[in-house]
């Protein structure tokens, strides 16, 4: 008989004591409750065989519950003679006493040696109040990152220093300057950039924030550097803590090369007082499949929000990096929506970004969404500003309701940016369908 | 862009304010948030054209929520070009003041104009305390039936009668002795017989309490007999007061053709202190199919006990109506798994019962079963107390522990049984791996 403390219903359990993960698995089984339980055993008190050393006490305690097993298709008189591989959605839940508040042991309770048997995804994550309470998320969040910068009613212009990797520093503060001072918002270094010799996190904090000042100065739009200090743990701390002396005002991580625990621990750190901008690179390795890891709802969402992330660059539904339309949006809803405590952080579905995006971009995900572009600036036809003035037009067009063909027969810049990057949408079914 | 009220994490929710659904969608959609936002409106506040009585205030009290969507698989950078029907799996939270305490609203909320359209099936229901708290569940229940019977550390045995409609109150009371004398716990009419002319209810209860209390009296044994007082819910209602004003000890009830409502109603009515056994018949209009519908743990399992059933009949994995094994068990621990204060409602895995299958039910439920047997008793070799005598010579070697094979060398009614309908198992993989 399967143990019935294990198997208790969903309303049966105070949802505040358990750390709950949504699981896919799909597998040849033909005794699914069998294998969910030996699951539900595996990751809390039990191991393959029965152990005398696990009491009943122990089991009340600390085993996971599983909470529902469902069959996709939902089998209900016998399973079709042609079905293999069968295909299953189930819960657990995992006593929070187990875990305490820490993401790294949430992991290993919620996928730790399960990642490796099978077709299994977690699918979901339901973290109770008393695990998140520990965590403070981004600093910032949307209406920090607003603040700091006068930026009201319009998406967040975000650009990236191309090419990617080789400049020097100098050039980079002078690419900044032209960049923050035509109209960006935030220029973030390119993800392959961390601390190369020619061309150092100490050095471009102090070239990048010059022309910060500067732009200040002429132009009065306030700017940040997005300073990449991805490196090893101990490094990376000593790196952060001294950019941020030598007055950098904003630092980005690669997240899934570091971990979530690297992004917490420095968010949280009351020297850290600038935004953190997160780079998906490496995420794919967690998200990618459809049958294995973690799907990117808690991976580029959830996980990176409680973590601390203020801006979270991600693949979109355009461009270079494909990514399935609706998955990109559930991601922008898992930073946005209300979280406990845990401020909103920015989405920022990019790659590929351009101006003939922009009506779409605003219809998806309103005006808390980052416009992050790299060649949709950069391989502007009249160059770098004009490329950061496209996109501008292409944000007022689409608040003034104007197609974006009609507004660019006045605006040089859209028109050159659309003749050569197109307009998305057109002769595309979705923005009929909306 | 999807409307923020609608779509939240299950976390950001007060689970006692929503009554929760899981479903199963198969559809060609390009856009599934699109269509869970439009299922999450139709089945609130909203329908197919915006409403300009739809205020903020009544989107903010009474909006179905979005909790989770998840594709199966969950493709991430692409769908695959093969899959025209896209599978997905989806929460929705019905704030409980739509509903107030009542199931036939809450089957509304949750599957009500959606039932018909396209393949949706709902997976489970996730019930708030303050929904349940109006129901009493089973006045009885697991503890309560072993307290009227005095049968303890063992299955309960049910038997119906055979053949199912045509014979008279009299033959049938004359059948009840034997069943009960020899060893049957509760006698049950069949579901065809309810109230034909040739054998009423009024001539069965008073046949059958007859034969009831012979029993009592020549063997000490307590029976129950449960009549079948399915009828047109206000004759229903009538039909059950005066059997149990009669002195009927128990009820049956076709509950899938007059509905939980009808059950609840019965089951809350002080004046029918009888525990009530429901049948199954026409449950299968509601679970049979794989992507329609409502999941069989839901009709066969949480709603029937919240609604009042002390014993629940339903398919098994064995026999002559088909049920995933899987899904057998899941009925069995939604009916007896802690729930509120509901109650702990018997299981009754039926149909095709012999007492070669005797050792696998209990090594699947535990004792805390039904063992329902019709044919299994009556068409045995050696005749219907045999029959019965078989059943609990099964049940006996499960409990010693010894084969039925070899208990069976000294018990000639064993013997005969399993000569006729074999041992479950026996070149099965089934017991293997348990």
């Amino acid at each position: 008989m399967l143990d019935p403390k294990i198997f208790v219903d969903f309303e049966s359990i105070n949802t505040d004591d358990y750390v709950i993960g949504l699981y896919l698995l799909e597998c040849e089984t033909t005794d699914i409750l069998k294998k969910v339980e030996a699951i539900a055993l595996e990751q809390s008190t039990g191991t393959w065989v029965e152990l005398p050393g696990e009491t009943e006490e122990i089991r009340d305690r600390s085993v996971a519950r599983v909470l529902g097993v469902y069959e996709i298709p939902h089998y209900e008189d016998a399973i079709p003679k042609d079905v293999k591989e069968r295909k299953f959605v189930f819960f657990i839940g995992f006593p929070a006493v187990n875990i305490n508040q820490q993401i790294p042991q949430a992991l290993t309770a919620l996928y730790g040696n399960i990642s490796m048997s099978g077709k299994l995804k977690l699918l979901d994550v339901i973290l109770p109040k008393s695990f998140v309470k520990r965590y403070k998320g981004p600093k910032f969040g949307v209406e920090g990152i607003r603040k700091l910068l006068d930026v009201n009613g319009r998406p967040l212009l975000v650009a990236m220093f191309k090419p990617c990797i080789g400049m020097d520093a100098k050039s980079l503060g002078k690419m900044l300057f032209d960049l923050g001072s035509s109209g960006v918002d935030v220029i973030k270094d390119d993800e392959l950039l961390a601390d190369p010799n020619f061309c150092t996190v100490e050095d471009r904090v102090e070239e990048c924030m010059k022309a910060v000042a500067k732009i200040k100065k002429e132009t009065g739009r306030k700017v940040l550097y997005s300073v990449n200090i991805t490196d090893e743990f101990d490094k990376m701390f000593k790196k952060a803590k001294a950019a941020v002396k030598a007055g950098a005002n904003c630092l980005m991580v690669n997240v899934y090369t570091v971990s979530f625990s690297a992004l917490s621990v420095l968010a949280e750190d009351p020297e850290i007082n600038v935004p953190i901008l997160a780079h998906p690179d490496f995420a794919g390795a967690f998200f990618g499949s459809p049958n294995y890891g973690v799907a990117s709802n808690v991976i580029l969402g959830k996980l990176v929000r409680v973590s601390g992330a203020d801006m979270v660059i991600y693949p979109s539904y355009f461009g270079k990096v494909p990514m399935v339309k609706e998955r990109v949006i559930r991601i922008a809803q898992e930073l946005t929506s209300p979280y406990y405590h845990i401020k909103r952080a920015w989405p920022g579905p990019s790659a590929g970004m351009h101006a003939g995006l922009v009506p779409q971009i605003i219809t998806d995900f309103g005006n808390d969404v980052i416009i992050g572009a790299g060649g949709g600036i950069h391989a502007h036809p009249m160059g770098l500003k004009a490329g950061v003035k496209a996109f501008h037009q292409a944000i007022e067009a689409t608040h003034k309701k104007i197609p974006l063909r009609e507004y660019a027969k006045t605006k040089k810049e859209l028109q050159a940016a659309i003749d050569r990057f197109g307009v998305y949408g057109e002769g595309d079914n979705y923005t009929l369908t909306k």
